[in-house]
């Protein structure tokens, strides 16, 4: 299992990063909710805000985990299929590249983070400091595939230089989303263009959606 | 609901061609097999043959429908995930255009498919005369889709120009593919060059695969 993703470092920072980025909320809105360990204590946050101040908010959560971080919050939740758009979506990161670029994705969750930032009006980014890089190479790109077929979806993907290792959960299964699909942690090794390596693997039968998230406009809260 | 496939048409040339094809198999063989009607009378004449002949072959079903007929005649199974590749596929088509382009998906197995012949040797489509078209203006393209904010990829692909109809099953609810995905039937007015529709099509986030399939080699039998 590749284990780049460590949850447990600069709680204290994601903590403040996240009690910071409430007060960009404001009566009325339709929130869009992403995932990860920085989310959930947005969650928090932001119950605790709403509370105090009598706020009438909707989220529209990115996954399983921040939907029951959000109930456990008591936070009135709707489906990105019943709202026209998103006023504001708040997200991770897993890599910031040149403030264009995030690869996303070590949650599991990127399909449905994307889904909702590219539905969004504006776009906020919570990263702890270490999050930002300049380059690329050591970068592992997560990819969604479809279960069936998967070993061949991951040759297809080794054909054009990836180095592909497919997530497992704790128990060594085939790590599975939200979209019951299977998540390919993969390697390029000088990559310079990330919109073209994005493009190339959507491209490829299997593919479902990439951890390279550009073309839209972040706003970051550092 | 979208009416373009009646299943039940030129039966008894189907079961002729399903007939006519099981002739190419031979021992020993790793068989793809496609889903439709015209397969489900392939499974039945294949097993008839296996058994006069005491053949051993087994196969790499595309669909939960041509899986359940396969282990009625008590067909020899193994997933696509455990073998190298298929010597030959079997399958029908909604749409042949040009010998070179075929339209799926009509039974919703589009994405199993399509896997399962881009990893076969050979590949064999049996087609009934009515399945030849040279224009392409009235057809409709079924693409898989994710179901989260399924609205919105609707949207993304109505935006390039198709007009989309979700599927719905008997009961009238979406209808929901072996990989837990939706379909949307959709329907583009004018169109030449369906390469670039399809890679347009699969570059939109949500959009899993089309049932477009082109850049193989295809045998047909008619």
């Amino acid at each position: 299992m590749v284990n780049f993703f460590d949850k447990s470092k600069n709680l204290d920072q994601k903590k403040k990063i996240a009690e910071l980025s409430v007060a960009i909320v404001e009566d009325g809105m339709t929130i869009g909710l992403g995932s990860g360990s920085t989310m959930a204590y947005f969650v928090e946050a932001i119950a605790k805000r709403m509370k105090n101040e009598k706020l009438t908010v909707r989220f529209v959560p990115a996954s399983k985990f921040i939907e029951k971080k959000a109930i456990e919050y008591h936070l009135n939740m709707i489906s990105i299929d019943e709202i026209e758009e998103i006023d504001i979506a708040f997200d991770g990161a897993d890599w910031i590249i040149g403030k264009e670029i995030l690869i996303k994705g070590g949650g599991g969750s990127l399909f449905r983070e994307k889904k909702i930032l590219l539905n969004a009006k504006n776009i906020c980014i919570l990263a702890d400091q270490r999050k930002y890089i300049d380059s690329l190479s050591e970068c592992i790109i997560p990819i969604e595939i479809i279960p069936f077929g998967y070993t061949k979806t991951l040759q297809s993907i080794e054909k054009i230089g990836g180095t592909c290792f497919i997530r497992k959960n704790k128990d060594e299964e085939n790590f599975v989303t939200d979209n019951f699909n299977y998540i390919l942690d993969t390697k390029f090794s000088g990559i310079y263009n990330w919109k073209a390596i994005h493009e190339e693997l959507k491209s490829i039968q299997g593919v479902v959606d990439t951890g390279v998230f550009y073309g839209m406009e972040f706003n970051f809260i550092s």
